[in-house]
């Protein structure tokens, strides 16, 4: 196994998804926590007394006695790069002053996603869009950039439609995301609206499932990404599971492949990145469960430490050629352990140094 | 407001359908429960020590001191219908026995909904199908029949299809229906399997999804029902929520409507049974939510007396042309209410007598 | 039955609680909406643009068309009294306000429950109590005064001490009470706390619960009330439910009646503002439930409109006399519609005029 | 640490406590299972064939391809000992004959428990009661014999009460133990009575929570356990969490100790059992939670591999001395993992060979 060594810090520390960042990186063999930063409102505080610690896990003690600092480059000289787990209304303009500072920005944030030289990168989908960090401008000598991980639905979809991409083309998609509440953010959903209910609506979550993929299966241009050409239509709503999204998915495809060549699209893909055996990656990143009643978000979410995305209920389409179900642990493997994921790509890579 | 005056039987009376029957009929302006009839095990006892209880409202005085009777029409000899609550299980064998012996059955099983001469009902939809009782030979005399309501998910399936079918026509559907617990009565669903889950499966449930709207809004011919010829691909899903399935639909209509049109033909809408004024019809069988929030399961599932269908969410679509969510209420609407207003309507066409 | 025509006002009208008062007086026989107050933020609004509505039925078209007022006497002159779902963050200040400017209060906050000259009111429990409104000197004349109605987790449990203090007297209480979501209001509760989790705390609810029993049992002396001298030990917990609050009580009486003797304390007791027949008074105040697995929050805490108190597992104890639970809505019987039942109290006595 | 290879059977294999073992025991360093037995309907078929799993986790590859086999003494002759998760309705029988064959049972089920010469064993609680196994006469030479852990909510109520047993003495209690589905088994409790709702009674349970901590907190005698002479009432309740029962406990003690002398009981005990250093031992078998909101059963009851026993909200009370609650994973201390580490206990004193 590669073996590293880089001091990171997290931005947005305090959050969940910066609380995620660091139960993650706990032991994680090649990252070190240096430095955590969040508000104003935080900074100076240890970092334990600034945080509401909704993990599961004890917080950290290196951590729960970190001083947490302002987010600022001038607070971080000592870090190789920083996560994001920043809020959208603060992380762009954060961001960009680390990446014009020469920080490396890991990011979960949405605001740079669609930026024309930042890849959105999922290692099993699209490792090659790493190559767009050499096009950011964002320091003369390139040593600051962004890479963004996709929304927390994007993950599973982009996931579960790469062996489909590759072996027949996508044409479109019809897909209603069920949603759980952790994608909120803490406090984030109100019980008062979700607990025995489903509320049909998740603001701007669509618009960002409809596109992202789109992105991630396109391909490298000189100097950005084309857009591969399906269309997604998505409904996304919110059900009262902790963690874990589950799509359901009604997919054309190119060509008329059989329901056989299609499961075999799955079961035969090979994950373009395992040779390098990164800390994070799950030994199976897509799990086809035969089960009907399978995967389910509260049971199967956690398999693979939460890296693993399941798909089930692969079947003929009347209206679609197929239907299937896709589900991955949306804070996980689709926010911090994403991101983390990333951030072991880029090492491996080279780009970290 | 009409008004008629008949005993009913109540088959399969212990069950969760059998309850609510017994519930929505305490205080029925037009139906006295005469019998009740349950299984072998229950027959004998009063009601009170046969049922275990599963409705908010107490069970009413009159039938908790019932002696409940078998399932045999000789049982039954005093009423002038009866209503099915049967389990599948049994329900081919004994509802043909009711009507064979001239006793109508107006049944919420599902064994007869797709036989030729048996009409599948929902009032607000497809009243003319009643017709198709005439051509019924349970009885040489006609006297008995069996009519049937659909599927929990078809009922607003069907009803928030209904407007699009008469203003444009239906191409082709991609729906997820987000399914509650009580759907698969009690003790139905494990605690330990939907507790802060989701299950991507029900069995049987999508093949009738995909079937009974192209029944229900179908055409009439001599001695059948002409079958529309649009196509559904459903996904059916179990949620922790109690009463309320709530669909996501993605529909392809003919033409090529705007949204206003869309929105429009939903608004402009006659109800077909309005001038009837029947006792369980809902003042407004669709209602339009403009809130993207709205309409959510525990909170408007038991408007208008649990008989509305609320459609919202409804906006253009990138594969299909319209995207919307629809929900009613799964075991009144999409049950023993819906079979209440069925009968309701064939008593005011003259056919129960 | 008596009748009245009173205008009121509602003091913190967009609230949880204020929600709950406007859709509880929709249809009330005595008692007219005239002025809706809430903070200057929804000042000079039409109601329906300045509330998140989440009761479950329609917003009362009345109300949803009135303009929001700031909580000023100015403002409610027309006013006979006023209900308030005020924050006790304000209710202190604005209620004496009122109260001063000759405007009776009748209010479900915190601050004045337990103020020397202001009754603490159950109808069913201390109506007598009602009488130290005549003590209070907010004005010279006796035109303004405030009475209030207990903490929701005090609601049942005084109820359902009533008969047993009657009969036997009170020693001592240790209760568990396991409370609903909605008791916390709107947004209340993160859903990330509650989905299928409890949580031992509630802040500043077990003092209430310790003291507000003891002045409710209390005795009227001249111009005060003297505290019944039982003690209560209390732990509050949170679960997700959404109305009704559960709570396990062990209780040690004076003397040592049987358990046929306590039994017979529930059924005979006989409701002192029976004979007033007021509009929202639950024709069985206290319903004694013999099966062992009732009552229960989702299904019977709605019974009789909400106001009935249920008592269950009535059984002898080992450590202290007996054990019992009780529950009842909190948000109706245990805030709004406990406010209203006293409004009808005072209205059947003189107060109101 | 000390090391042991033994062979070992599991008694109600395919049921929720039996695939706890399975999971529990999949890498377990001492003990390797031999042989998996179920009813006459699983044996002969595989395990992946015979048990319906509802672990999170993978079913262990090993276990699934073993033959389940019928639960006599005769298909296990290859063991050392078999634990057992069988259902109470046939333990009794069952596990006699395992202990007249000379096979060592160590028990989840709760029909010895109160047998004189079973001990009824929580390791950090009385670990000397194990000698009661020499008192046993299933067999002639002492070969076979019962073992048990107690009730899921005796577990942490026992572990919570020893430390105050061991420094003041214990009068009495009064508690509510708000218990999560797991509970029940698989399927156990309908979603219908338990999604958003409290179930105030849980069959058979008070009683067991009534006893068995006085004979686990009693003193071995010749050849009996002599019972404390405290009192429990209890109340047991059902509530929609998953794994975790949570006790609101209320303690008079013997003395009249300050709060903080209660605290350093807590904080100063000494695990009995720490020097042996069991597998499944948690190195803080007690942990005392200062956070007014901990412990939450969905947070923290894995805490430690789900064999932490965690306290909180230690105050002082009115009516009793203290209150406080306390709380642990219940299909893992509470039954299986429970019944793991007594076999360590039993192992490392030599009562297994």
């Amino acid at each position: 196994m590669l073996m590293y060594s880089f001091q990171v810090g997290v931005l947005g520390a305090t959050g969940a998804v910066g609380q995620k960042f660091i139960r993650l990186l706990e032991d994680h063999p090649w990252f070190t926590i240096e430095t955590l930063g969040a508000s104003k409102r935080s900074a100076g505080k240890k970092y334990k007394h600034a945080a509401h610690w909704i993990e599961k896990t004890e917080m950290p003690a290196r951590a729960a006695d970190m001083t947490v600092q302002e987010c600022s480059p001038e607070q971080f000289a000592d870090v190789d790069f920083v996560f994001s787990g920043l809020d959208s209304s603060v992380a762009e303009e954060i961001e960009r002053a680390f990446a014009e500072a020469g920080i490396p920005v890991i990011s979960n944030a949405k605001n740079y996603r669609m930026h024309d030289q930042v890849p959105l990168l999922v290692p099993e989908v699209n490792p090659e869009h790493a190559a767009l960090i050499e096009k950011q401008s964002f320091t003369e000598d390139g040593s600051g950039w962004i890479v963004t991980n996709p929304n927390c639905v994007s993950v599973p979809l982009s996931m579960s439609l790469k062996p489909l991409h590759d072996a027949f083309g996508i044409d479109s998609l019809v897909i209603t995301s069920i949603q759980s509440v952790s994608g909120a953010g803490y406090p984030g959903v109100s019980s008062m609206d979700i607990v025995a209910n489903v509320v049909p609506y998740i603001g701007g979550e669509e618009p960002k499932v409809e596109t992202e993929s789109t992105k991630l299966l396109g391909s490298l241009d000189e100097d950005s990404i084309a857009f591969e050409d399906f269309t997604i239509q998505a409904t996304a709503v919110r059900v009262p599971t902790i963690e874990g999204h589950l799509l359901s998915v009604a997919a054309k495809l190119k060509g008329t492949p059989s329901l056989e060549e299609v499961k075999t699209a799955f079961t035969d893909w090979d994950n373009p990145i395992a040779e390098l055996d990164l800390p994070s990656s799950p030994s199976t990143p897509i799990r086809l469960y035969e089960e009907n009643r399978y995967p389910q978000p509260r049971i199967h979410a956690e398999r693979e430490g939460g890296m693993q995305t399941a798909v089930g209920r692969l079947r003929e389409g009347t209206v679609m050629d197929i239907g299937y179900v896709t589900m991955a642990h949306n804070t996980i493997r689709g926010a911090a352990g994403g991101a983390i994921l990333n951030a072991e790509l880029l090492a491996a890579k080279g780009y970290i140094s």
